[in-house]
């Protein structure tokens, strides 16, 4: 995990959604599907993509489902104070980056 | 002053040498055109210009010269523990982003 490819992860407002929505429900309970983004399917991909290669989240696969845990102590540890400031963001208005 | 903008900001590795060159000065002492970065006039100017424009930095024109200062205290007040995690970032190697 370096700095540069967390900072370039979070820099995204849909990542941050995913970030967010992540922290709010238990590990393991979220498919990729699950997540009301205005993106298309691959651009979908991509994001998650991006989150999981800077270690923002593990992604495990059950059957068609890919299943994702937010890799919070983990990324704590490394980056101290980082992802409170993205969850202490209030969501952005509809338009706002 | 937007955590998004200020993500977009330092999520840039030229950005970061910038940043972290002013962390290492008085305020007002360095010119843009005294940091040693691997890129054009142009894309110096870009740089400064989202700098500013995230409020990590602030700018003032003496004679020919445009001095930097790093917002540093109202930045940490806005968003703790963001620039220490860049300040302690060690120096990437060449090549590395």
């Amino acid at each position: 995990m370096t700095l540069s490819d967390a900072l370039t992860a979070l820099a995204d407002p849909v990542r941050r959604t995913i970030v967010k929505e992540l922290a709010g429900g238990p590990d393991w309970t979220r498919a990729c599907g699950t997540f009301d983004l205005p993106v298309t399917k691959a651009t979908r991909s991509h994001h998650f993509a991006v989150l999981r290669q800077a270690g923002v989240v593990e992604q495990r696969d059950v059957g068609s489902r890919r299943l994702n845990r937010l890799r919070r102590p983990e990324f704590d540890a490394a980056f101290p104070g980082l992802l409170d400031l993205v969850l202490g963001e209030r969501r952005a208005s509809p338009g706002e980056s």
